[in-house]
């Protein structure tokens, strides 16, 4: 067992990988086939450029409906001095892609020609007409496509390495194609290893662990151009690994070996490529992806790369982006699409590891004129800072942190124009704006929020860090919300102040309350532990101020210095016995099943600064308060009241 | 038959064909289905919200390999001081992601942990130890996963509407879903019709036209989303059409009837709509793609949309991005990605008809830091003018035309990282140029190229509307190429002159040479037919040189008028008896199978603006002159010497 990785930086082991790669002959397209040309050869790359063996039109082809003519014969011809034209010899009627005979050089569109019959008289058809009569002159080649107007034979249609596209396959055809050599797509196997593990749909008990990862890696495949193999789960055994490693190294041209790749017990990744090839790289100083295995299999003609994927469901995600994707792309003749780039500036302090490749995750909303980039949760395990990121910035291994403001280049996974629609809304939470979130969606807007406390959300307006806040402070000397809180942190910001909510907080306990807590009081008992909301959230500030008036002292209260960030985190703390009680709304309480004991009635609002009024980003905010199935809906939720909703305690002068 | 179209303004056309989408209730995602969970969800619309079954983690992970603890135990543990635990109740081995014992809060790390024997004598593995010694303190929750870390229970994890990524994929499944309901895929049926069409790989006569509209439409349809069905070629028969489509109608959601569309003797469409529903739209104002007819198809149970789709290939594309792109956005409930859009400057002056929205096809190039946009070929029938297209600009109906310099907002068809890395190369063509732009792809370099002849290329480089000129432009008091031609075109503009290639110019004729037509004075002969090539072009020159030095009268030449913008163009002439023979080089004569009668030597010269050297934009071409497979490839070409290239004939000052 070895407890220590070796980690070496990113670029190295790249570096090492393409070496290997190279030496066997891996480091370019993998091969080709020739396939039917159809609309299954979308997106593939040529293999071979397309010379044409047909010009297009491979005929003199008439441009429009009308007759075959010699320009000579037409000389003269206009809407005043009409011409008259005989059927033998002088015109023959051609429709729009009929060959124009050989004797003829021009076409006169059908509208500029009378038929008629052998007596001159005027036809309705003037198709089968023995003479016409034209009311103009046509130049040579007039309303011909000439063979080759489109397509010369001879010619290069389209370069080896080109990504066909609809149009392409269009050309490809008219010159005189019908199959098309492209790049061969690589198969990709996939085996997750892990006794924990269990598949997507199975019951799940403590320590099961969802076996996706797979799936996301064989997504990532299909997304970039290969075909993805996912293979069965394999239980924490070395032999079983082995051989389902040594059986899909026969069919693939890479092997991802998920999980078993950290230091733990588990770990038998390292070993097996040991055994079955060579060891490249054990640990590469990415965060987070640390754990990633990069080595050659060595079979008896061939050899294959591995790639040991960590277990970690970001880790894995970031190890497909970082070595499977370029390794895609080389194998599929595909250009590397550089990913676009903004310039944001960080909203808040953050330190990185030294010696580490840092890749931040990061949702991107526009105050201001300006790219605001809000970091998000950092685990390996979160999978949802991948679902909810805008975009990733590295922070190179030399630097060790960042101060707020300072700027980054994130890279983007959402085009600019989603990100231009996104609404930052800071402050304390609230469930009904998942509900919001889930509205704004069909007016192409993407509500993004952070949740930082009433108080850190009006800082954050200040610092023009969001377009709104959600607040709900209580002014203990008036009894009255949000208001004389305004000019301590927004002085010179007029604002709007427009009801939301009204909402019920109470205490939420196990399901039958077990313990009997019933009141602020039972809070100090010797067998209650609870679990606090952090400093200058609206809740932390409602119960000090009722601890406050009841006389009883924060001090004694178990728990009283354990924080937690929003509702549903007190719910789940309760809810996973971490604590017996904490002080939420009833919504989260629901969510958990946990019962409620309301204590007291609180108003929620959101604080906009009128500035941010005037592009009509958060128009759709205001349209959803009076829309009446939005209303319906949120209305479900206990505990809430939404009588008031829209009501505007302050306005803005415009 | 109706022989002229009642052509309405496109926006009028999509607000009628909308209305009647409303009106039978086609004007929204069409329908949902429950799939599988798997990797084959990816991109596809959620019609439904995920709210989390399950939290993640589900449990109390342990997020490394360690002991589980309890924080209070580890309190003063340090590297100088550590502290003593028994495995009765003190700790628990947990590998990574096990779930933390009820009576533990925290997890302390294997690399800072002792594991000691009954006799308290260390051990290499400290999993199963009796003792542990701890060299460090743990706060609570410390190196644990606490359950809804991730995703808590209840939370809403993607909205309806959302577009599945490959990370969503496994949001989904660690939230507790194994299935998800997503917006149903359109079928879209496409009906080619003709009885000149033939289908792709069958052989190819006079009058026949490859079918391949139904596969460019196909793969239109695939790449937006939906499921495309190619019917078989049905004949030019009202009955037949109908039939077909009414059989179509009873298993799509959209038809698409190709061909036929146009005002003349073929035209059935508009007919069949008219007698299977509603006929909405016949003729829009949009050029290319007038005659597109929009209607609705009534059966017993529902109605569904057709669409008449132009014959001319690049009018059945566009009215593939016009119509249907954003009926399967609107069925599928995606939101319509704005394409990427840039500023650019025209480089010539186009005309566009009065009262028809005008979409010009463009080819895009970075001079001296500003955007270039070069129209090309604006036939409807040339599909390659939507190959070579970097992007289209809408000329509105309101303007009839555009100055060169003007602006234009340009569509982008390729990412900008590509149109950065365009070299524009005018003036004078060759066709190794074909071969160059082949090998130049492996650069990432995309050649862009447009035939004007040498002179017209000299004054481009001169607007600043390229890169690079070719040009083969003898002085006939000198007998030397381009030198003296520099001063007047280019006179403020140092440049590099450097030797592309020497070749034969000379008589392109039919096999066989059936005039005997072996010298210039053969040219004034009665029964021989000219073509000529462009004004201001080399082989121009060339030729006026020589009649000139021979004594010969242009004038008396048939055919001296006719021109002609590149050599394989005169050959095409020359090939469909357009004409009995054209001056050009010997590779143009060879590519068409004509005979080639050599009379003069010319050299072919590269003229590049120094300025344009210093970004490295162009190396590749330079790297290639001296690059062996290259100069193997290119050698192959009849009619040409190689030896000279790279010659330096005027150099830049750096």
């Amino acid at each position: 067992m070895s407890i220590y990785l070796h980690d070496i930086p990113l670029d190295q082991a790249q570096q090492v990988f393409l070496a290997a790669l190279t030496q066997a002959g891996l480091h370019q397209v993998l091969g080709t086939e020739v396939i039917d040309l159809t609309e299954q050869a979308l997106d593939r790359v040529l293999a071979d450029p397309i010379w044409a063996r047909l010009s297009s039109p491979h005929y003199n082809a008439s441009a429009m409906d009308g007759f075959a003519v010699r320009s000579a014969d037409t000389i003269g011809a206009s809407e005043t001095k009409p011409l008259l034209l005989r059927r033998s010899g002088q015109f023959s009627y051609v429709d729009t892609g009929d060959p124009v005979p050989v004797w003829a050089n021009a076409v006169i569109p059908i509208e500029l020609v009378d038929g008629l019959d052998l007596n001159e008289q005027l036809l309705n058809d003037p198709r089968h007409a023995q003479f016409i009569r034209i009311r103009a002159a046509v130049t040579p080649w007039k309303h011909v496509r000439t063979v080759g107007e489109d397509i010369i034979a001879s010619q290069l249609v389209l370069p080896s390495g080109h990504l066909l596209n609809p149009a392409d396959l269009g050309a490809i055809a008219a010159s005189g194609h019908s199959k098309v050599t492209v790049n061969r797509k690589p198969v990709v196997s996939i085996i997750p290893t892990g006794t924990e593990l269990i598949q997507i749909g199975e019951p799940v008990k403590p320590g099961d662990i969802i076996e996706y990862n797979s799936m996301v890696l064989a997504s990532q495949v299909l997304r970039w151009g290969g075909i993805p193999k996912r293979k069965p789960i394999v239980a924490d055994d070395l032999k079983l690994i082995r051989s389902a490693v040594e059986e899909a190294a026969q069919t693939s041209d890479l092997i991802l070996l998920n999980a078993g790749s950290s230091a733990g017990s588990e770990d038998f990744s390292a070993e097996i490529v040991r055994q079955l090839g060579t060891l490249l790289v054990h640990g590469v100083a990415v965060r987070p992806g640390h754990p990633v295995i990069l080595g050659m299999i060595h079979l008896s003609n061939r050899s294959l790369p591995i790639i040991g994927v960590p277990g970690f469901p970001v880790s894995a995600a970031l190890t497909g982006e970082i070595f499977v994707k370029p390794l895609l792309e080389r194998w599929l003749g595909r250009t590397t699409e550089e990913p676009q780039t903004i310039s944001a500036s960080i909203t808040r302090k953050i330190t990185s590891p030294a010696g580490d490749d840092d890749y931040l995750r990061v949702v991107i909303g526009k105050v201001d004129g300006e790219y605001k980039a809000a970091p998000i949760s950092r685990g390996a395990g979160v999978i949802t800072s991948l679902v909810k990121a805008d975009g990733i910035a590295v922070i190179p291994r030399s630097i060790q942190g960042l101060e707020a403001g300072s700027k980054l280049s994130v890279r983007l996974y959402h085009p600019v124009s989603q990100i231009d629609n996104a609404i930052l809304v800071i402050g304390s939470h609230d469930m009904t704006l998942d509900l919001l979130a889930q509205y704004l969606h069909r007016y192409n807007r993407h509500l993004v929020s952070s949740n930082v406390g009433s108080v850190g959300g009006l800082i954050a307006l200040s610092r023009g860090e969001a377009h709104l806040a959600g607040s709900h402070l209580l002014d203990p000397s008036t009894g009255e919300y949000n208001v004389s809180y305004l000019p301590q942190y927004l002085a010179d910001e007029p604002v709007k102040l427009v009801v939301w909510a009204e909402r019920e907080q109470g205490l939420m306990v196990p399901h039958g309350n077990p313990k009997q807590i019933n009141s602020l009081p039972d809070l100090l008992r010797d067998d209650v532990t609870f679990i606090n909301r952090q400093k200058g959230s609206g809740t932390r500030m409602l119960l000090d101020y009722h601890l406050k008036k009841e006389g009883l002292s924060a001090e004694l209260i178990r728990g009283y210095q354990q924080e937690e960030f929003t509702h549903l985190n007190v719910a789940v703390a309760v809810a996973s016995q971490r604590a017996d009680c904490g002080l939420g709304i009833a919504a989260a309480a629901d969510a958990l099943q946990l019962d409620f004991i309301p204590l007291f009635n609180e108003r929620y609002d959101l604080v906009i600064p009128c500035r941010h009024l005037r592009d009509g980003l958060l128009d759709p905010i205001f349209k959803l308060m009076n829309d009446e199935p939005f209303r319906r809906e949120i209305g479900k939720l206990k505990g809430y009241s939404f009588e008031r909703m829209g009501e505007i305690i302050i306005g803005c002068n415009e």
